[in-house]
């Protein structure tokens, strides 16, 4: 196999070949290496890559296998980190130069469970600055001239552009599901508090989630089985049992699932490939999709979220701003002071509308419908590189915390890929992937 | 044994002589009501109080002891509520005319206990308006023309004066350990979350503390151990292993404790009569209690609480505000518009100082204090009705959620009881009853 077909594995793919004995880790990683010296000048996925570290851990997990001592998940599978999530053997800069050289002392939680797990902690990836709105360097592998979405640019990126097979991000608004829509790959933002945000860069403790980028659903599920369950540093998550996320996903609904399409008051933005895209995806599905009108209620939420980030970003930022507001990008400085200037009883009122509205989806979800179907964002990915895109499609579900999934199913006239988003119940996130991969079947039995 | 002995009984008594069939419930109710006959009309302490329906209860109790069917830990014993808590079987009005002839639906989670432990559901005691400062009609049963404390002034102010042996009341800022002093009785506010608050009108959740008015530190313990637990409406309360005051209280402390005395930056506030008191009881207890200052940081405790009071109350008592912001006070008005005003940044700052605090006290209690030593007031019950006093010993115990209790151990020149707060760590609420108990035989002993 030629280097650039090993560095287009999926993590699945290239585990069964590790466990073979077909493929050592250092093997795959250094294909992966190989595929960032010829993309990465275009690409620029990476704030942080060191070739002989990633090599050191696959050689580690190389002998680990040789030796038969005990092996993970993951065991030799690179995955990039959004620069957003600490690491004790990399910098973690946060996408400010405030934060430059910023050297943690201890691993995200989910930096260790993949180390756990025996995955190679590959390098970092780009995030905008503060995981909000003003860009970084990442470019889209798609089209370079246009954006890769954001904020987890370079996650998404380096996935797509087959650097790596999976690789972490974060969405406090948008974050996953668009980068992920732009740059054509799978993005999973599962229920707010099932992955712990322990050792990430804070925005805000009610939006914030933990995202997954892979290039199957396969191993977004094998990546989201790693990541998720209870961790004392982080108040959201709860002691559970652990979801058996790659069982579910293999298997086959009971009854074909039923998705509630929900174009939401943001239907203008979405572009004429977006309609046209959805309105077939409407027609394939036949009896097994109809329209949902959302509440006027939840029709506020953007308001909601909006509030809520605000507010708590200028609150969990509060040292950067007293620290050098001057060099904070005018984006950021514009949020920051609206949040400080916000008053705390409409924060409260947002905050304390969100139980209600997830309350109207569970009816939803308990009555009629397995997912809602939804875009991912307006259309592909804008052209231009000096804003990451609109995520007024997946506000609402990361103020509801839901369970949501970008599938790359539709492609626009400009031939960049549009992403198609399913959004599960709370908590139900391995039946989630589960319809995700009945309905991509579905479509591919179709075509 | 007459009427007025009858209704001094403490509850234990009480239930000592119901089961060994010396009493029955309807005598022991029947002697409450004839005390309230005699008294309330000047004490004032009840809003609501039906004679029939509680020597109903009564009689119901006495059958289920005569019967043999299972009796409950506080089986007879008559117990007052504030008229914030809601009961099924009589009005809650909240102390404003916004809610008159209010019937709720349901008892509070306070409620349902008592009643599962065989309790007399009295009668609702007298609140200020929604618990804030605006007082209702109570007066102080040592001295008319004084002030009983606020806001659980009805229940402070009817175990002081015999009417019943328990009452419940609740805590924002000083609102149980205050009135309980100035009634010279003893009252109890356990730790943040021990107590479920379902049920009970919401000022602050951060801040909203369940209290208990006793006659003895044994009937605290009683109510307290029928009171706590987890209730699935009350996200503040966990499920634990069952708390056993009465047990507890009873040991004799391993070695004698040890007190810190806090005068607090309020110290300047307390009458001569607490400065000289305070001082007795510092010689009386010699090397067992040593002075402690505040950290600067916790010298900001007061204005968080202030913070965080005003927002919280701004936006749980929206409605009201919205439907008669005219029938509100001037008081609870002008805290409102505070409160609508505030900065959400202000008011996060508040609550996430908190848990830095509370470790700062951590520390202390683990190093070297079984409780902390500090007055429950600055003095006796001021002269006249139009304030219910100064809460200002009590805020930090109240925003940082720990255990205090309020010790009838002093009296002023005025004749006027004043109290001795005991705070001890926080869910180690049996062991500050029995570091109470401990103080009060070391002082009596050296009488």
């Amino acid at each position: 196999m030629s280097d650039v077909s090993l560095a287009g594995l999926s993590a699945a793919e290239a585990l069964l070949r590790l466990e073979r004995g077909l493929l050592t880790s250092e093997e795959l990683v250094g294909a992966c290496l190989e595929r960032i010296r010829q993309l990465e000048p275009q690409v620029q996925a990476w704030t942080y890559l060191d070739e002989e570290h990633a090599l050191a851990q696959a050689r580690a997990a190389d002998e680990r296998r040789r030796s038969g001592a005990g092996v993970g998940a993951l065991d030799g599978i690179p995955v990039g980190i959004k620069d957003i999530i600490d690491t004790a053997d990399m910098p973690t800069e946060n996408g400010t130069v405030l934060h430059r050289a910023r050297a943690p002392h201890r691993d995200a939680a989910v930096v260790s469970r993949l180390r756990a797990a025996g995955a190679v902690i590959f390098g970092k990836t780009v995030t905008t600055e503060c995981a909000y709105y003003s860009p970084g360097k990442t470019r889209n592998p798609w089209n370079l001239e246009h954006t890769p979405g954001g904020s987890s640019s370079g996650s998404a990126a380096a996935v797509a552009a087959q650097m790596v097979p999976l690789a972490l991000g974060s969405q406090t608004n948008g974050s996953v599901i668009r980068p992920a829509a732009f740059c054509g790959v799978y993005g999973f933002k599962p229920t707010h508090g099932l992955i712990p945000r322990t050792g990430i860069l804070t925005l805000s403790r009610a939006l914030d989630h933990v995202g997954i980028f892979a290039r199957t659903l396969a191993d977004l599920a094998l990546a989201a089985e790693t990541l998720a369950g209870h961790d004392e540093g982080d108040p959201d998550t709860h002691p559970r049992a652990s979801l058996r996320f790659a069982e579910v996903l293999e298997e086959e609904p009971p009854i074909a699932p039923m998705l509630g399409f929900v174009k939401t008051p943001y239907w203008d933005r979405a572009t004429e490939d977006t309609r046209n895209g959805f309105a077939e995806l409407v027609e394939a599905l036949g009896d097994r999709v109809e329209e949902v009108d959302l509440s006027p209620f939840a029709r506020e939420a953007w308001a909601w979220q909006k509030t809520i980030m605000e507010v708590d970003m200028a609150a969990n930022l509060e040292r950067e701003w007293l620290e050098g507001a001057e060099r904070l990008s005018p984006q950021l400085r514009a949020l920051m002071e609206r949040g400080r200037e916000a008053r705390a009883i409409d924060y409260l009122k947002a905050l304390r509308a969100v139980p209600r509205v997830v309350a109207s989806f569970e009816e939803l979800f308990v009555e009629r419908y397995d997912a809602i179907l939804t875009p991912a964002a307006p259309g592909s990915a804008p052209k231009g590189l000096e804003s990451t895109g609109d995520p007024a499609f997946c506000t609402l579900w990361t103020l509801c915390g839901m369970p949501a999934v970008s599938l790359p199913l539709l492609q626009g006239s400009d031939g960049l890929p549009i992403g198609v988003q399913l959004v599960g119940r709370r908590n139900f996130d391995a039946r989630l992937l589960r319809t995700a991969r009945w309905l991509v079947r579905r479509l591919e039995a179709d075509a």
